[in-house]
Protein backbone atom coordinates (compact mmCIF):
# COMPACT_ATOMS: atom_id res chain seq x y z
CA UNK A 1 0.00 0.00 0.00
CA UNK A 2 1.48 3.69 -0.91
CA UNK A 3 -1.01 6.29 -0.45
CA UNK A 4 0.31 9.56 -1.63
CA UNK A 5 -1.91 13.19 -1.12
CA UNK A 6 -0.94 15.84 -3.32
CA UNK A 7 -2.04 19.24 -1.59
CA UNK A 8 -1.86 22.81 -1.64
CA UNK A 9 -0.49 25.98 0.99
CA UNK A 10 -1.40 24.48 4.39
CA UNK A 11 -2.57 27.81 5.72
CA UNK A 12 -4.78 28.53 2.65
CA UNK A 13 -5.59 25.13 0.85
CA UNK A 14 -9.17 24.25 2.57
CA UNK A 15 -9.50 21.79 0.43
CA UNK A 16 -6.59 19.92 0.71
CA UNK A 17 -6.98 20.39 4.61
CA UNK A 18 -10.53 17.82 4.43
CA UNK A 19 -8.53 14.78 3.36
CA UNK A 20 -5.30 15.58 4.81
CA UNK A 21 -7.26 15.80 8.64
CA UNK A 22 -9.39 13.06 7.44
CA UNK A 23 -6.17 10.42 6.84
CA UNK A 24 -4.15 11.93 9.63
CA UNK A 25 -7.20 11.70 12.38
CA UNK A 26 -7.71 8.31 11.29
CA UNK A 27 -4.25 6.93 11.59
CA UNK A 28 -4.13 6.28 8.26
CA UNK A 29 -0.25 6.46 6.88
CA UNK A 30 0.30 8.38 3.90
CA UNK A 31 2.68 10.19 1.72
CA UNK A 32 2.48 14.14 1.46
CA UNK A 33 3.35 15.91 -1.74
CA UNK A 34 2.91 19.97 -1.15
CA UNK A 35 2.56 21.88 -5.15
CA UNK A 36 3.26 25.52 -3.94
CA UNK A 37 0.33 27.78 -5.09
CA UNK A 38 2.44 29.68 -7.14
CA UNK A 39 -0.42 30.99 -9.50
CA UNK A 40 -3.39 28.91 -11.27
CA UNK A 41 -2.40 30.08 -14.56
CA UNK A 42 -1.93 27.60 -17.17
CA UNK A 43 1.56 27.46 -17.34
CA UNK A 44 2.18 28.17 -13.39
CA UNK A 45 4.21 25.57 -12.29
CA UNK A 46 0.98 24.77 -10.26
CA UNK A 47 -1.01 23.79 -12.66
CA UNK A 48 1.87 22.06 -14.38
CA UNK A 49 2.24 19.91 -11.91
CA UNK A 50 -1.41 19.19 -10.53
CA UNK A 51 -2.53 18.81 -14.30
CA UNK A 52 0.09 15.77 -15.07
CA UNK A 53 -1.76 13.84 -12.25
CA UNK A 54 -5.17 15.50 -12.33
CA UNK A 55 -6.96 16.60 -15.91
CA UNK A 56 -9.15 19.04 -13.60
CA UNK A 57 -5.73 20.68 -12.18
CA UNK A 58 -7.07 21.04 -8.69
CA UNK A 59 -5.63 19.61 -5.42
CA UNK A 60 -6.18 17.32 -3.62
CA UNK A 61 -5.72 14.08 -5.36
CA UNK A 62 -4.62 11.35 -3.52
CA UNK A 63 -2.62 8.50 -5.63
CA UNK A 64 -2.85 4.97 -4.72
CA UNK A 65 -0.40 2.71 -6.40
CA UNK A 66 -0.53 4.82 -9.25
CA UNK A 67 -4.24 5.69 -9.51
CA UNK A 68 -5.43 9.12 -9.11
CA UNK A 69 -8.48 9.92 -7.36
CA UNK A 70 -9.36 13.49 -7.55
CA UNK A 71 -11.85 15.61 -5.72
CA UNK A 72 -12.54 15.52 -2.11
CA UNK A 73 -15.42 13.44 -2.03
CA UNK A 74 -14.52 10.82 -4.00
CA UNK A 75 -10.98 10.72 -1.82
CA UNK A 76 -13.17 10.84 1.27
CA UNK A 77 -15.30 8.05 0.01
CA UNK A 78 -12.18 5.63 -1.84
CA UNK A 79 -10.51 5.62 1.68
CA UNK A 80 -13.95 4.47 3.40
CA UNK A 81 -14.39 2.02 0.95
CA UNK A 82 -10.37 1.09 0.95
CA UNK A 83 -10.63 1.42 5.08
CA UNK A 84 -13.57 0.11 6.69
CA UNK A 85 -12.35 -0.65 9.96
CA UNK A 86 -12.15 2.92 10.12
CA UNK A 87 -15.44 3.47 9.75
CA UNK A 88 -15.06 7.33 8.57
CA UNK A 89 -18.48 7.93 7.68
CA UNK A 90 -21.12 7.23 10.34
CA UNK A 91 -22.40 3.27 10.82
CA UNK A 92 -26.00 4.01 11.03
CA UNK A 93 -27.48 4.05 7.28
CA UNK A 94 -29.53 7.13 8.01
CA UNK A 95 -26.43 9.18 10.18
CA UNK A 96 -24.46 8.02 6.95
CA UNK A 97 -26.98 9.68 4.60
CA UNK A 98 -27.08 12.59 6.64
CA UNK A 99 -23.62 13.37 6.92
CA UNK A 100 -23.43 13.16 3.20
CA UNK A 101 -26.00 14.94 2.42
CA UNK A 102 -24.47 17.94 5.07
CA UNK A 103 -20.96 17.18 3.34
CA UNK A 104 -22.58 17.67 -0.53
CA UNK A 105 -24.10 20.77 0.61
CA UNK A 106 -20.82 21.84 1.57
CA UNK A 107 -19.30 21.05 -1.32
CA UNK A 108 -21.13 22.91 -4.04
CA UNK A 109 -22.16 25.04 -1.27
CA UNK A 110 -21.68 28.10 1.13
CA UNK A 111 -20.30 30.46 -1.77
CA UNK A 112 -20.10 33.54 0.45
CA UNK A 113 -18.50 32.40 2.67
CA UNK A 114 -15.83 30.82 0.93
CA UNK A 115 -15.41 33.96 -1.06
CA UNK A 116 -15.30 36.31 1.55
CA UNK A 117 -13.66 34.80 4.31
CA UNK A 118 -11.00 32.38 2.51
CA UNK A 119 -9.50 30.21 4.51
CA UNK A 120 -6.22 31.72 6.26
CA UNK A 121 -4.92 29.69 9.30
CA UNK A 122 -2.25 32.06 10.32
CA UNK A 123 -3.90 34.75 10.18
CA UNK A 124 -6.61 37.16 12.46
CA UNK A 125 -8.98 39.50 11.20
CA UNK A 126 -11.67 40.21 13.32
CA UNK A 127 -11.92 43.48 11.27
CA UNK A 128 -11.90 42.26 8.09
CA UNK A 129 -14.66 39.51 9.28
CA UNK A 130 -16.71 42.99 10.75
CA UNK A 131 -17.08 44.21 7.68
CA UNK A 132 -18.16 41.18 5.58
CA UNK A 133 -20.88 40.77 8.36
CA UNK A 134 -22.01 43.80 8.21
CA UNK A 135 -22.53 44.02 3.91
CA UNK A 136 -22.66 40.15 2.50
CA UNK A 137 -26.07 38.49 3.50
CA UNK A 138 -24.63 35.70 1.76
CA UNK A 139 -22.42 35.11 4.94
CA UNK A 140 -24.78 35.95 7.36
CA UNK A 141 -27.32 33.32 5.76
CA UNK A 142 -24.35 30.65 5.54
CA UNK A 143 -23.48 31.27 8.71
CA UNK A 144 -27.12 30.72 10.00
CA UNK A 145 -27.29 27.51 8.19
CA UNK A 146 -24.19 26.40 10.21
CA UNK A 147 -25.97 27.39 12.93
CA UNK A 148 -28.90 25.28 12.39
CA UNK A 149 -26.69 22.59 10.77
CA UNK A 150 -24.77 21.91 13.35
CA UNK A 151 -26.78 22.27 16.84
CA UNK A 152 -29.33 20.20 15.33
CA UNK A 153 -26.64 17.44 14.38
CA UNK A 154 -24.86 17.87 18.18
CA UNK A 155 -28.02 17.89 19.44
CA UNK A 156 -29.44 14.66 17.82
CA UNK A 157 -26.40 12.30 17.87
CA UNK A 158 -25.13 13.73 21.58
CA UNK A 159 -21.52 15.21 20.45
CA UNK A 160 -18.94 16.04 20.89
CA UNK A 161 -18.53 15.74 17.06
CA UNK A 162 -21.54 16.04 14.26
CA UNK A 163 -22.29 12.64 13.94
CA UNK A 164 -20.86 11.54 17.91
CA UNK A 165 -17.19 10.64 16.98
CA UNK A 166 -14.93 11.73 14.59
CA UNK A 167 -16.42 11.32 10.97
CA UNK A 168 -15.67 12.74 7.28
CA UNK A 169 -18.14 15.24 7.94
CA UNK A 170 -16.21 16.92 10.68
CA UNK A 171 -12.98 16.72 8.62
CA UNK A 172 -15.58 18.42 5.82
CA UNK A 173 -16.08 21.32 8.12
CA UNK A 174 -12.83 22.16 9.79
CA UNK A 175 -11.86 24.56 7.30
CA UNK A 176 -14.93 26.37 7.83
CA UNK A 177 -13.81 26.11 11.59
CA UNK A 178 -10.69 27.73 11.00
CA UNK A 179 -12.71 30.48 9.06
CA UNK A 180 -15.64 31.19 11.59
CA UNK A 181 -11.88 31.82 14.28
CA UNK A 182 -9.53 33.82 11.86
CA UNK A 183 -12.34 36.38 10.95
CA UNK A 184 -14.24 36.17 14.40
CA UNK A 185 -17.83 36.15 13.42
CA UNK A 186 -20.49 35.85 15.54
CA UNK A 187 -22.18 32.30 16.33
CA UNK A 188 -23.83 30.58 19.30
CA UNK A 189 -21.89 29.61 22.84
CA UNK A 190 -23.20 25.61 21.20
CA UNK A 191 -21.33 26.47 17.70
CA UNK A 192 -18.48 28.67 18.80
CA UNK A 193 -17.87 24.99 21.58
CA UNK A 194 -18.11 22.30 18.51
CA UNK A 195 -15.62 25.02 16.70
CA UNK A 196 -12.76 24.54 19.69
CA UNK A 197 -13.70 21.03 20.06
CA UNK A 198 -13.05 20.64 16.30
CA UNK A 199 -10.01 22.61 16.18
CA UNK A 200 -8.47 20.58 19.13
CA UNK A 201 -8.72 17.59 17.76
CA UNK A 202 -4.68 16.28 16.79
CA UNK A 203 -5.12 16.06 13.18
CA UNK A 204 -6.76 19.44 12.95
CA UNK A 205 -3.86 20.27 14.92
CA UNK A 206 -1.60 19.19 13.33
CA UNK A 207 -2.44 20.85 9.83
CA UNK A 208 -2.37 23.98 12.01
CA UNK A 209 1.11 23.32 13.17
CA UNK A 210 2.46 22.84 9.70
CA UNK A 211 0.83 25.85 8.03
CA UNK A 212 1.82 28.72 10.89
CA UNK A 213 5.66 26.97 10.03
CA UNK A 214 4.93 28.34 6.10
CA UNK A 215 5.41 31.82 6.43
CA UNK A 216 4.64 31.98 2.46
CA UNK A 217 2.69 34.69 1.44
CA UNK A 218 0.13 34.02 -1.09
CA UNK A 219 -1.28 37.79 -2.80
CA UNK A 220 -4.24 36.16 -4.93
CA UNK A 221 -5.80 34.40 -1.18
CA UNK A 222 -5.09 37.82 0.56
CA UNK A 223 -7.02 40.58 -1.09
CA UNK A 224 -7.74 42.45 2.30
CA UNK A 225 -4.01 42.97 2.32
CA UNK A 226 -0.92 43.37 0.66
CA UNK A 227 1.63 41.69 2.76
CA UNK A 228 1.40 39.72 6.48
CA UNK B 1 -40.62 0.49 1.90
CA UNK B 2 -41.97 3.93 -0.07
CA UNK B 3 -39.69 6.35 -1.93
CA UNK B 4 -40.82 9.41 -2.89
CA UNK B 5 -38.67 12.17 -4.98
CA UNK B 6 -39.31 15.95 -4.65
CA UNK B 7 -38.34 17.27 -7.89
CA UNK B 8 -38.58 21.21 -9.81
CA UNK B 9 -39.89 21.18 -13.41
CA UNK B 10 -39.11 18.86 -15.80
CA UNK B 11 -38.05 21.10 -18.66
CA UNK B 12 -35.61 23.33 -16.60
CA UNK B 13 -34.88 21.12 -13.87
CA UNK B 14 -30.87 19.85 -14.27
CA UNK B 15 -30.04 18.85 -10.60
CA UNK B 16 -33.97 16.89 -10.76
CA UNK B 17 -33.26 14.95 -13.66
CA UNK B 18 -30.36 13.03 -12.34
CA UNK B 19 -32.23 10.29 -9.53
CA UNK B 20 -35.41 10.41 -11.52
CA UNK B 21 -33.31 9.38 -14.59
CA UNK B 22 -31.22 7.17 -12.32
CA UNK B 23 -34.18 5.64 -10.39
CA UNK B 24 -36.00 5.27 -13.60
CA UNK B 25 -33.30 3.40 -15.79
CA UNK B 26 -32.74 1.29 -12.78
CA UNK B 27 -36.64 0.06 -12.49
CA UNK B 28 -36.46 1.34 -9.12
CA UNK B 29 -40.32 1.98 -8.20
CA UNK B 30 -40.78 5.10 -6.65
CA UNK B 31 -43.71 8.42 -6.38
CA UNK B 32 -42.94 11.40 -7.95
CA UNK B 33 -44.00 15.02 -6.28
CA UNK B 34 -43.69 17.80 -8.71
CA UNK B 35 -43.11 21.19 -7.20
CA UNK B 36 -43.20 23.72 -9.60
CA UNK B 37 -40.48 26.76 -9.84
CA UNK B 38 -42.50 29.51 -9.19
CA UNK B 39 -40.03 31.85 -7.81
CA UNK B 40 -36.55 30.87 -5.27
CA UNK B 41 -38.08 34.02 -2.87
CA UNK B 42 -38.85 32.90 0.72
CA UNK B 43 -42.08 33.00 0.39
CA UNK B 44 -42.39 31.57 -2.84
CA UNK B 45 -44.73 28.30 -3.22
CA UNK B 46 -41.52 26.55 -3.86
CA UNK B 47 -39.49 27.37 -1.24
CA UNK B 48 -42.02 27.01 1.47
CA UNK B 49 -42.47 23.39 -0.05
CA UNK B 50 -39.40 22.26 -0.41
CA UNK B 51 -38.01 24.15 2.77
CA UNK B 52 -40.96 21.99 5.12
CA UNK B 53 -38.77 18.76 4.32
CA UNK B 54 -34.88 20.16 3.37
CA UNK B 55 -32.94 22.76 5.07
CA UNK B 56 -31.18 24.10 2.03
CA UNK B 57 -34.33 24.49 0.42
CA UNK B 58 -33.58 22.47 -2.93
CA UNK B 59 -34.73 19.91 -5.22
CA UNK B 60 -34.23 17.23 -5.48
CA UNK B 61 -35.16 15.71 -2.01
CA UNK B 62 -35.79 11.85 -1.74
CA UNK B 63 -37.96 10.63 1.19
CA UNK B 64 -37.18 7.24 2.39
CA UNK B 65 -40.18 6.33 4.72
CA UNK B 66 -40.29 9.81 6.31
CA UNK B 67 -36.61 10.02 6.55
CA UNK B 68 -35.27 12.91 3.77
CA UNK B 69 -31.71 12.65 2.07
CA UNK B 70 -30.83 15.97 0.12
CA UNK B 71 -28.28 17.02 -2.32
CA UNK B 72 -28.30 14.61 -5.55
CA UNK B 73 -24.27 13.32 -4.65
CA UNK B 74 -25.64 11.86 -0.87
CA UNK B 75 -29.06 10.26 -2.70
CA UNK B 76 -26.87 8.43 -5.27
CA UNK B 77 -24.87 7.30 -2.87
CA UNK B 78 -27.69 6.57 -0.14
CA UNK B 79 -29.63 4.59 -3.40
CA UNK B 80 -26.28 2.42 -4.47
CA UNK B 81 -26.71 1.41 -1.09
CA UNK B 82 -30.14 0.70 -0.35
CA UNK B 83 -30.25 -1.23 -3.67
CA UNK B 84 -27.13 -2.79 -4.10
CA UNK B 85 -28.06 -5.47 -6.87
CA UNK B 86 -28.94 -2.51 -9.33
CA UNK B 87 -25.23 -1.70 -9.56
CA UNK B 88 -25.89 1.38 -9.42
CA UNK B 89 -22.00 2.34 -9.50
CA UNK B 90 -19.50 0.44 -11.23
CA UNK B 91 -18.61 -3.00 -9.88
CA UNK B 92 -14.88 -2.44 -9.80
CA UNK B 93 -12.85 -0.45 -7.33
CA UNK B 94 -11.11 1.99 -9.40
CA UNK B 95 -13.72 2.62 -11.83
CA UNK B 96 -16.09 3.81 -9.18
CA UNK B 97 -13.73 6.02 -7.83
CA UNK B 98 -13.21 7.51 -11.25
CA UNK B 99 -17.00 7.70 -11.95
CA UNK B 100 -17.12 9.51 -7.94
CA UNK B 101 -14.37 11.61 -9.16
CA UNK B 102 -16.13 13.18 -12.62
CA UNK B 103 -19.19 13.23 -11.04
CA UNK B 104 -18.05 15.56 -7.86
CA UNK B 105 -16.75 17.11 -11.01
CA UNK B 106 -19.95 18.04 -12.07
CA UNK B 107 -21.25 18.66 -8.89
CA UNK B 108 -19.26 21.51 -8.43
CA UNK B 109 -18.12 22.51 -11.46
CA UNK B 110 -18.66 23.76 -14.79
CA UNK B 111 -20.58 27.01 -13.71
CA UNK B 112 -20.31 28.37 -16.86
CA UNK B 113 -21.89 25.56 -19.05
CA UNK B 114 -24.32 25.82 -16.03
CA UNK B 115 -25.00 29.82 -16.19
CA UNK B 116 -25.06 30.23 -20.05
CA UNK B 117 -26.90 26.88 -20.88
CA UNK B 118 -29.49 26.13 -18.35
CA UNK B 119 -31.79 23.10 -19.14
CA UNK B 120 -34.46 23.66 -21.29
CA UNK B 121 -35.40 20.36 -22.97
CA UNK B 122 -38.51 21.49 -24.73
CA UNK B 123 -36.45 24.36 -26.20
CA UNK B 124 -34.16 24.28 -29.62
CA UNK B 125 -31.41 27.30 -28.97
CA UNK B 126 -29.07 27.08 -31.76
CA UNK B 127 -28.44 30.59 -31.93
CA UNK B 128 -28.23 31.54 -28.14
CA UNK B 129 -25.22 28.51 -28.35
CA UNK B 130 -23.47 30.48 -31.14
CA UNK B 131 -22.91 33.16 -29.53
CA UNK B 132 -22.10 31.81 -26.17
CA UNK B 133 -20.03 29.94 -27.68
CA UNK B 134 -18.47 32.98 -29.49
CA UNK B 135 -18.25 34.95 -26.11
CA UNK B 136 -18.12 32.68 -23.49
CA UNK B 137 -13.66 31.23 -23.09
CA UNK B 138 -15.81 29.13 -19.54
CA UNK B 139 -18.48 27.76 -21.75
CA UNK B 140 -15.89 26.79 -24.20
CA UNK B 141 -13.41 25.40 -21.65
CA UNK B 142 -16.00 23.10 -20.04
CA UNK B 143 -16.84 22.00 -23.26
CA UNK B 144 -13.52 20.73 -23.56
CA UNK B 145 -13.24 19.08 -20.55
CA UNK B 146 -16.01 16.74 -21.12
CA UNK B 147 -14.51 16.01 -24.76
CA UNK B 148 -11.59 15.24 -23.03
CA UNK B 149 -13.21 12.97 -19.95
CA UNK B 150 -16.08 10.67 -21.93
CA UNK B 151 -13.41 10.41 -25.25
CA UNK B 152 -11.26 8.44 -22.28
CA UNK B 153 -13.90 6.98 -20.34
CA UNK B 154 -15.52 5.41 -23.68
CA UNK B 155 -12.36 4.61 -24.63
CA UNK B 156 -11.13 2.68 -21.50
CA UNK B 157 -14.60 1.07 -20.72
CA UNK B 158 -15.88 0.24 -24.13
CA UNK B 159 -19.20 1.83 -24.55
CA UNK B 160 -21.60 2.33 -25.13
CA UNK B 161 -21.98 4.13 -21.66
CA UNK B 162 -19.08 5.82 -19.73
CA UNK B 163 -18.11 2.99 -17.45
CA UNK B 164 -19.54 0.27 -19.73
CA UNK B 165 -23.47 -0.11 -18.50
CA UNK B 166 -25.64 2.05 -17.23
CA UNK B 167 -24.58 4.12 -13.78
CA UNK B 168 -24.68 7.03 -11.86
CA UNK B 169 -22.41 8.82 -13.52
CA UNK B 170 -24.66 8.22 -16.80
CA UNK B 171 -27.62 10.19 -14.81
CA UNK B 172 -25.34 12.44 -13.79
CA UNK B 173 -24.25 13.47 -17.36
CA UNK B 174 -27.57 13.61 -18.88
CA UNK B 175 -28.86 16.92 -18.31
CA UNK B 176 -25.22 17.72 -19.57
CA UNK B 177 -26.53 15.95 -22.62
CA UNK B 178 -29.40 17.66 -23.17
CA UNK B 179 -27.93 21.02 -23.22
CA UNK B 180 -25.55 19.82 -25.91
CA UNK B 181 -28.42 19.35 -27.94
CA UNK B 182 -30.49 22.57 -27.04
CA UNK B 183 -27.48 24.80 -27.54
CA UNK B 184 -26.34 22.55 -30.59
CA UNK B 185 -22.82 23.40 -29.54
CA UNK B 186 -20.10 22.00 -31.27
CA UNK B 187 -18.74 18.72 -30.25
CA UNK B 188 -16.38 15.75 -31.79
CA UNK B 189 -18.51 12.59 -33.61
CA UNK B 190 -17.63 10.58 -30.49
CA UNK B 191 -19.39 12.67 -27.73
CA UNK B 192 -22.19 13.69 -30.30
CA UNK B 193 -22.79 10.00 -30.47
CA UNK B 194 -22.65 9.46 -26.65
CA UNK B 195 -25.13 12.67 -26.18
CA UNK B 196 -27.46 9.95 -28.84
CA UNK B 197 -27.08 6.81 -26.63
CA UNK B 198 -27.92 9.13 -23.40
CA UNK B 199 -31.23 11.12 -24.85
CA UNK B 200 -32.16 7.59 -26.62
CA UNK B 201 -32.18 5.50 -23.08
CA UNK B 202 -35.73 4.47 -22.24
CA UNK B 203 -35.02 6.54 -18.48
CA UNK B 204 -34.36 9.88 -20.41
CA UNK B 205 -37.02 9.75 -22.62
CA UNK B 206 -39.52 9.30 -20.06
CA UNK B 207 -38.40 12.51 -18.51
CA UNK B 208 -37.76 14.46 -21.67
CA UNK B 209 -41.39 13.20 -22.98
CA UNK B 210 -43.24 14.20 -19.55
CA UNK B 211 -40.70 17.70 -19.68
CA UNK B 212 -42.69 18.31 -23.18
CA UNK B 213 -45.90 18.25 -21.95
CA UNK B 214 -45.33 20.71 -19.17
CA UNK B 215 -46.06 23.61 -21.13
CA UNK B 216 -44.92 25.97 -18.56
CA UNK B 217 -42.77 29.31 -19.03
CA UNK B 218 -40.57 30.07 -16.61
CA UNK B 219 -38.69 33.02 -17.48
CA UNK B 220 -36.18 33.25 -14.32
CA UNK B 221 -34.56 30.29 -16.30
CA UNK B 222 -34.82 31.83 -20.11
CA UNK B 223 -33.30 35.10 -19.38
CA UNK B 224 -32.68 35.37 -23.45
CA UNK B 225 -36.43 35.31 -24.43
CA UNK B 226 -39.85 37.06 -23.34
CA UNK B 227 -42.06 33.65 -24.23
CA UNK B 228 -41.86 30.63 -25.69
N1 LIG C 1 -14.34 20.34 -5.74
C1 LIG C 1 -12.90 20.26 -5.52
C2 LIG C 1 -12.35 21.62 -5.22
C3 LIG C 1 -10.83 21.65 -5.21
C4 LIG C 1 -10.27 23.06 -5.29
O1 LIG C 1 -10.96 24.02 -5.68
N2 LIG C 1 -8.98 23.20 -4.93
C5 LIG C 1 -8.27 24.47 -5.04
C6 LIG C 1 -7.28 24.67 -3.90
S1 LIG C 1 -8.07 24.71 -2.32
C7 LIG C 1 -7.47 24.48 -6.32
O2 LIG C 1 -6.72 23.55 -6.60
N3 LIG C 1 -7.63 25.52 -7.13
C8 LIG C 1 -6.93 25.67 -8.36
C9 LIG C 1 -7.78 26.34 -9.40
O3 LIG C 1 -8.93 26.67 -9.07
O4 LIG C 1 -7.32 26.49 -10.54
C10 LIG C 1 -12.66 19.29 -4.35
O5 LIG C 1 -13.59 19.07 -3.57
O6 LIG C 1 -11.56 18.70 -4.28
N1 LIG D 1 -26.13 20.60 -4.97
C1 LIG D 1 -27.56 20.42 -5.13
C2 LIG D 1 -28.11 21.41 -6.12
C3 LIG D 1 -29.63 21.43 -6.16
C4 LIG D 1 -30.20 22.68 -6.86
O1 LIG D 1 -29.48 23.68 -7.04
N2 LIG D 1 -31.49 22.59 -7.23
C5 LIG D 1 -32.18 23.73 -7.84
C6 LIG D 1 -33.17 23.26 -8.89
S1 LIG D 1 -32.40 22.44 -10.26
C7 LIG D 1 -32.97 24.44 -6.77
O2 LIG D 1 -33.74 23.80 -6.04
N3 LIG D 1 -32.79 25.75 -6.65
C8 LIG D 1 -33.51 26.55 -5.69
C9 LIG D 1 -32.64 27.65 -5.18
O3 LIG D 1 -31.49 27.76 -5.63
O4 LIG D 1 -33.10 28.40 -4.33
C10 LIG D 1 -27.82 18.98 -5.57
O5 LIG D 1 -26.88 18.35 -6.11
O6 LIG D 1 -28.92 18.44 -5.32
Amino acid sequence: MSLQLFIGNKNYSSWSMRPWVLLTQAGIPFEEVMVRFDAFDADSTFKQTVGAINPVGKVPVLIDDGFAVWDTLAIAEYLAERFPEKRLWPADARARARARSVCAEMHSGFGALRNHCAMNIEASLPEVGRIVWRDQAGVRADVARLEAMWTELLAEHGGPLLFGDFSIADAYFAPVCSRLRTYALPVSPTVAAYVDRVLALPGVQAWVQQALTEHDFVAMDEPYRASR
